[in-house]
């Protein structure tokens, strides 16, 4: 239905959001937040033809449509107010000391932004990870100019958020080229724009696979750019003895839903659990089979995702040693997900790499360990995840020290008797994890520190403070958080 | 003299720093503080030797090297006070609401270290960039383990200085392993420790060709890693019209004595100046060659080094249009670096891009522009710099709004009416600029925020207070400043 952009259109898309940018970067943190503000604004008035639309592409629900919606929209008003807020800024000072030897020059330092920002989608989060997501949103916070790809699989969702975008740009008085909406079907587009040298930064939330190639065209280049790609992960969920022992069905029932919650298609749906053998993690696989056959089927996303599903689980049911405990039986849909809970033992978790992967969709694998350091075995052989979570007791919690200081080295976020899926939007959350989970575990894509992928420190050396940014002046105009010979305070100078 | 490490003989290094770094990932701050602080100490402690022994390995002055020695010593100090300091770990709470729905859950995120750090010293920086430099110590302060390959240029030393973090080890009982030093002539020991997957994170300065092949064996590892490297810059100076006329005589005395300070041997030497031409820039040529013309000869770093120059000067001045204002004429020692300064136009500059390579040593090249336009024109053209320098008076600045704004995009730090030459250890430095003076413009190797390079964020989810790391308590025993509810604050909760 659209068209795909040429070369030569990405390329007049690129020089006009380099232009946008020279101006845009001029424009003050308030003026961001407003912009920012007014695209939460447009998107709200785009009404119901916005989730209609996104329900009849991605076959999501309308109340988690609604929800997303609202989430994306308080995404934008909250990174809007760390904006304005300017703690991310990081602004630092060191004032002259003429009297040294040499003499001390005055040094003043924050972030600015890094430059136009290419920014790829995700196919399961059609707003909160789209167009106007938190990476677009994050990247306008920082000073950028964005070029977003529409994801292939919601083109048209896509393209109502760009038109609140444009609305909101056009309301706000932002430079023409601030935000470009791109079509292209194949990977060639993302190609073009990754290389394309006036491309300053990527954001990427999908597979491993597109995720590993932006990162590995970004580093090619001449200049190389950094790329945030959060490919996903398995986010392992660690049943300790005494809670598994203590709260068999109550445990069973919370991961049921976690693994099943939106038909398993989250970043941070529990692929593993982990657990030592035994009596009660029995009971807990009687009673999350019974869980699961309860949960009504449901759609995926698209065909292309439902097939891919049903591979990668048919290669995964496949391996030796794998046993399903339990799975939904009846059949709705050709793209149904159809929820499916297996176990294998340590010792064939540990030999079979294939184990190691994700499943995209409601699936997961239960390990079943001899004892605690089998546990720790498995702990050790896992790749870098976005989240580990112990479901345990205080008594479990100094019993397993050692694990505790393991999962801790593999994920970006640590959660205890909560289930992985639940993004909070909030400073303190991490999303992001060592590497095959993102690109780079020093950033996150949720929360308003992702601000910071997408800006650099500048520092200024002995400017009149009449040509200093606002932010780095004397008098402290902005009333911000600065460090100013190493003391943190809102203090003028 | 010293013997090369064997692969067998690395491996069995990484085995005890992985090992040291699980048990000092677990040390306070203060104990972390503590150990920096004797490291300078016991480099203190080493007396005479240290400074006699570097001064034959490198043909630095004593004066230059007690003076780089102090610096060292500051900079343990000051990242120790960093350190404990707890500001670097961007600490953040965001406090549960089990009213809203869903339930807000409680998160808390601060910094924890990346694993075991491999550090490439600088040759240029004996002691301040090398074993217990400033990469070394912001890899201890963020709670890595630090393996240092001795450069072969000073592996006297670089041994002496290791002994020194050694006993310091010793006397604050830091794990086995915390610190190892290895030698190795060729590029296999370093690429061997950068493609092993226990390694981290990795620093450098040095060379371009030696922190691209870094970077790029570290971004093809299966687990890629990140590499912050510095590379050097040529810095480029703009001496602005009214400044210029204004301070003619004393603008030629400051930059000779900027190019051949450390016989223009530093990362923010000022290898190009850009002015507009006329009568002023004349004046100010001639000024520069009768500055140059009084400087003393002196010898480099070493033989590598001064052959390394001749070389790069030679085919710099063959290049069409290139012409030589002035030189050292006097030899003094085979390894001296013949101070040259040269003009060219900014059409040549503009069409050649041998001219806009670094020439590490006593060099400079001055690029006479037409205008303004031209002015602007070369400055786009350039390459990602360390340092940019407004020589300028604030007619000059009103006047030159444009050039302000592209300099910006090209530089870590911008510098008005002072030299690039001197980076001063502050937290508002920023040393590392856009690529390729640096590997990833978001960090820097100078100030305290260095110790970002070797952390990432880690989130606890509703875990109980008493098993979260006391930096996220609600006591706030540590007394840091923490973001809670999107307030900054020492408050407890």
């Amino acid at each position: 239905m659209y068209k795909n952009h040429t070369t030569a259109e990405l390329d007049e898309v690129i020089a006009q959001s380099v232009q946008a940018f020279h101006q845009y970067k001029k424009f003050s943190l308030k003026q961001r937040a407003d912009f920012m503000r007014a695209i939460a604004v447009e998107i709200e008035a785009l009404g119901d033809v916005l989730l209609t639309t996104a329900a009849e592409e991605t076959n999501l629900p309308l109340a988690r449509l609604t929800g997303e919606r609202g989430r994306t929209m308080f995404q934008l008003n909250a990174y809007a107010d760390a904006t304005e807020g300017g703690d991310w800024l990081g602004a630092s000072i060191d004032t002259a000391n003429a009297e040294r030897v040499p003499p001390k020059p005055d040094t003043r330092k924050m972030l600015v932004p890094l430059g136009p920002v290419v920014v790829f989608g995700a196919s399961n989060f059609p707003f909160a990870y789209s167009t106007a997501g938190g990476d677009t949103a994050t990247a306008f916070a920082a000073g950028c100019s964005v070029i977003v790809k529409a994801h292939p699989a919601h083109s048209k969702t896509s393209t109502l958020v760009a038109s609140a975008i444009e609305k909101a740009a056009e309301k706000t008085n932002m430079p023409k080229g601030i935000f470009a909406h791109v079509y292209g079907s194949g990977f060639e587009t993302g190609e073009h724009l990754t290389k394309h040298e006036a491309i300053k930064a990527v954001a990427f939330t999908g597979s491993f696979s597109g995720g590993k190639a932006l990162f590995d065209w970004a580093n090619q280049r001449e200049n190389p750019i950094p790329v945030f790609a959060e490919m996903g992960s398995v986010n392992p969920v660690f049943l300790l003895p005494e809670k598994l022992a203590e709260e068999t069905a109550s445990l069973a029932k919370q991961m049921a839903g976690s693994v099943t919650l939106g038909v398993g298609q989250f970043c941070t749906n529990p692929g593993l659990m982990v657990a030592i053998d035994g009596a009660p993690l029995e009971q807990f696989l009687v009673d999350l089979k019974n869980e699961i056959e309860q949960i009504a089927p449901s759609a995926m996303l698209h065909a292309g995702i439902s097939a891919n599903y049903s591979e990668k689980l048919t290669a995964a049911l496949a391996q030796k040693g794998v046993e399903v405990v339990g799975e939904t039986s009846s059949q709705t849909t050709d793209i149904q997900g159809k929820v499916t809970v297996a176990t294998v033992s340590a010792d064939v978790f540990l030999a079979n790499p294939v184990l190691h992967q994700e499943v995209f969709g409601p699936y997961s694998l239960i390990i079943k360990c001899k004892d605690k350091d089998q546990l720790l075995a498995v702990t050790k052989a896992m790749e870098g995840q976005l989240t580990c979570t112990l479901m345990a007791t205080k008594n479990d919690i100094n019993a397993f020290q050692d694990l505790l200081s393991e999962v801790r080295e593999i994920c970006g976020r640590l959660i205890f008797n909560n289930v992985p899926t639940g993004v909070e939007v909030a400073l303190s959350m991490q999303h992001g994890g060592p590497y095959p989970a993102s690109t780079d575990s020093r950033f996150t894509s949720v929360g308003a520190d992702g601000i910071k992928r997408f800006a650099r420190p500048l520092c200024y050396q002995n400017m009149d403070d009449e040509f200093l940014p606002t932010e780095l002046q004397n008098a402290n105009p902005l009333n911000i958080n600065r460090t100013i010979n190493n003391v943190l305070s809102k203090d003028k100078i």
